[in-house]
């Protein structure tokens, strides 16, 4: 990690009794150090023992008392201030009772399973920072159980906020195991490949009994959120017919398929209380999925599409009645100028729980850049409102991310994500983008790359024109050279400007 | 070209004598092929001859009849339609006499040179497709001729619609000369960067004789667009010296060095209306500079931002009663939610006249990521009405851009500017969505590579995961593998949901 967060060190905010952890970046030429939130988790554990249990003793106390409902949000709706809130609280510089009151409302959610001690809570809700998911997982063509953990170290490293692991192929409850116990973000599942994993894969075998099987057995290992598709229907189906590019959801098609099969409602909507109280018991937060998510331009922001969302919003209410914490899925695909409707129908129909979307991805015509194409979409919708935005790699539509494309996702979307605090005004946010502009101004090129999203990639650039070490102390850089420097040019100007105006002219050129 | 965009042919649109050039990507499937906007210019020339002089006899008319003013603006307020105009309109589909208008207005510019006769015309202008410009040229520091022409070749293959020569180095003059004899695209300079040369470096050296000389110089060579800091006025250097970055324009720092040094005001302003005779007589375009642009967030939207895009407004006022063409620059870096003001001032403050911005940047933590950080905001000012988006490359900030930062940088802004003119439901821009979409329902893999901004990787990534050439008939992808395609149910879903509901299930999965 050193190498790749030069000049960083994790430092703790103690809190009676609680140690939240944040990035310090060192700054030369006696600036003050800048501190960022910190994903990266504990680190140099050996990932076959997993992280130390941060968690263990807060969820003891709770257990042990013999609440029937675990949840954030019912502790919250009693007035209690959890360890994970105030954890929280320390994290975003905000008011615990603030953050309880936001997860009361529904405003907002601290996805925290109590099997899942391991972890650093943090919240996705619109009046916090904007967060940003990461998947990964193996699908029945590659990828090992090592390889995994190592995208989910790597993932958290580049500023992944929570990571859903969408594994579909074998070991799939090892993979999660080994996630989970490595974990010290939220990580989520869509529980329904594991079902079809287990009935063989025939769809139409599906059903509630499974479902409840998969979700306790994936509670029991520490899932802190579940994408349900609940809110598909029936009499949603036909009105995909016209779409162009159909259902794109894998879990939306798959639920769809069902209803054709049985000529029945879908499952998980009529038992959806079922589901409920299970993830009652383990502080499971639902993040409800959008199965009919447009998958094309074309199909953005229809029918289909809202129909499903509305449902989404009954099903809100319901959860919020068992006091299970609420996110709701968006897209997708959606053009620019439509962007902002999908941010308004989701506060309306969905009473404010926080919207968590898939970019969008603002055009169809650049396969391998939709990292681009759909971050200048999240950009929009966090701005308008988005509290979590799933990343999308140069893969999307093409195959399975490496290494190297969950980075590009990662630093697309912590750019995206960043790019809407800005625009939301979120206090301090510009912190960092201030430090940067002065180390410019400095010619601090050391603290430039600190300072970074990336900073192997920002020095390496740097040497690509200028590879000598003199070149980082340097006065000017390799855009404009020596005599055209701007902003050598700006500092002469301003001490000239200081003067008192004379007629000769004081400003000789240095010598290059 | 042709491995870098497989099956793509370019067509000609035959039109009264004109041959507009279009590429003509084909399709499987049955489906038709799709036509889009070609930047590549005549092929296969030796970049030593040069491309033929389409224009030749066009502009030998105008000058034969004597005209004394050559301008596209001067024949469209004459009520003529040029042949620029028609062939602007074949290209973009629109009435001739509509493109006159908009010249004639000036809402639009065609920046035509008499003397770059290679020239394929093209529109900037609010009511056209959103254009992209790339910056290449050599610095003192790097680079040769023969790199720079292969730059500008491969900007204009992956669809760069204007290039600007930025060069600084040596051999300032023979680089412009080979760039512009093998361009198709307009070619656009900064020329006080030659002139600030030719008086050794010695910014108080500079004079309205050496800037006439050099601009004659460059118009005699073809140059289609001239940035000038002409707005930058000795009153606005103080607004700077509260500025995080100062003033981060070279031609800028430049012009407010001399003006302190002389104590005296920007002679570019003063001596404006000689530029405009030079101008005139090419027609040659002006590019009104923004030379107090911010050069970070802290300092947007600020007094010396606005007091200069003031001045731009008069100066196009004054570029306007010669009949020279004009567009005005803009930022640079700003937060998302200002975007929209820069937009909104330069179309009060600037009568109209197109904009041409440098991005903006939306964040500044980003080093090695602003092609992204400026695409978004790119993205977002060429939905607000800008005309022309110059390009970033991922070395901004740290390094002179290579040949693979050249092509990053225009594909992002590909993306940008499709993504506003869909936004701005600019007829026709969605055809080639929507191809991209039917091609991925159908699984046509080959169609998908065909159709996207980058066939090469897009073609690449999917060989990744599935490297069989089999798999770009499989109707499946690594994505989800076999047993899980969203697509592929759905297809299943639509048979289904045309029948006759059973008890029975019809859909039993194919096999894998």
């Amino acid at each position: 990690m050193a190498e790749d967060l030069p000049s960083s060190r994790k430092v703790y905010l103690e809190e009676d009794g609680l140690r939240v952890p944040m990035r310090e970046i060192a700054l030369s030429g006696g600036q003050s150090p800048v501190r960022v939130y910190d994903t990266t988790g504990p680190q140099g554990y050996d990932p076959r023992q997993g992280l130390p249990k941060l968690r263990a003793p807060w969820t003891a106390r709770r257990v042990g008392r013999g609440d029937q409902n675990l949840s954030q949000m019912s502790c919250a709706r009693h007035g209690e201030i959890t360890e994970e809130m105030r954890f929280v609280a320390v994290r975003e510089n905000l008011a615990p009772a603030f953050v309880r009151d936001e997860v009361a409302a529904g405003r907002a959610i601290i996805p925290a399973n109590i099997r899942h001690p391991e972890l650093e809570p943090m919240a996705i809700g619109r009046s916090f920072l904007v967060k940003i998911n990461a998947n990964i997982g193996n699908s029945a063509l590659s990828s090992s159980v090592e390889e995994e953990v190592d995208k989910l170290q790597w993932a958290t490293r580049w500023g992944a906020d929570a990571v859903m692991d969408l594994s579909t192929g074998p070991n799939i409850h090892e993979t999660r195991e080994r996630i989970i116990r490595n974990a010290a973000v939220p990580i989520g599942t869509v529980p329904i490949y594991q079902c079809l994993e287990k009935v063989g894969g025939q769809i139409e075998d599906l059903s509630i009994d499974v479902f409840l099987e998969t979700i306790i057995e994936q509670a029991e290992q520490g899932v802190d959120y579940f994408t349900i598709h609940a809110g598909l229907l029936l009499r949603h189906v036909p009105l995909t017919a016209s779409r162009v590019a159909g259902i794109v959801s894998r879990g939306g098609s798959i639920m769809a398929k069902w209803c054709l099969c049985h000529q029945q409602e879908n499952f998980l909507y009529t038992e959806f209380e079922r589901i409920c109280e299970v993830a009652k018991k383990y502080d499971i937060a639902f993040s409800l999925g959008d199965g009919l998510r447009p998958g094309c331009l074309a199909d953005a922001n229809d029918q289909a599409q809202f129909s499903e969302l509305e449902t989404l919003g009954e099903l809100t209410k319901i959860a919020w009645q068992h006091d299970v914490q609420v996110m709701i899925e968006g897209p997708g695909h959606v053009p620019v100028h439509r962007i902002k409707e999908n941010m308004e129908r989701q506060l309306a129909a969905c009473h404010g729980a926080p919207f968590y979307t898939l970019g969008p991805v603002v055009t169809d015509i650049a396969p391998g850049y939709d990292h681009i194409t759909s971050a200048i979409g999240a950009t929009l919708i966090g701005w308008y409102g988005t509290a979590m935005l799933c990343y999308v790699t140069p893969k999307e539509h093409l195959g399975l991310p490496n290494r190297d494309d969950v980075k590009a996702g990662v630093i697309a979307y912590k750019i995206a994500a960043h790019a809407a605090d800005l625009a939301k005004g979120h206090p301090g946010a510009r912190t960092r983008d201030d430090a940067m502009a002065r180390a410019r101004f400095d010619f601090r090129w050391q603290d430039q790359f600190a300072l970074g999203l990336d900073p192997p990639t920002a020095r390496a650039f740097h040497d690509e024109t200028l590879p000598d070490a003199s070149a980082k102390e340097s006065h000017f850089c390799s855009m404009c050279g020596p005599a055209f420097c701007a902003m050598r040019i700006t500092q002469d100007v301003r001490e000239q400007a200081s003067r008192v105006p004379r007629r000769d002219c004081p400003l000789k050129p240095d010598s290059p």
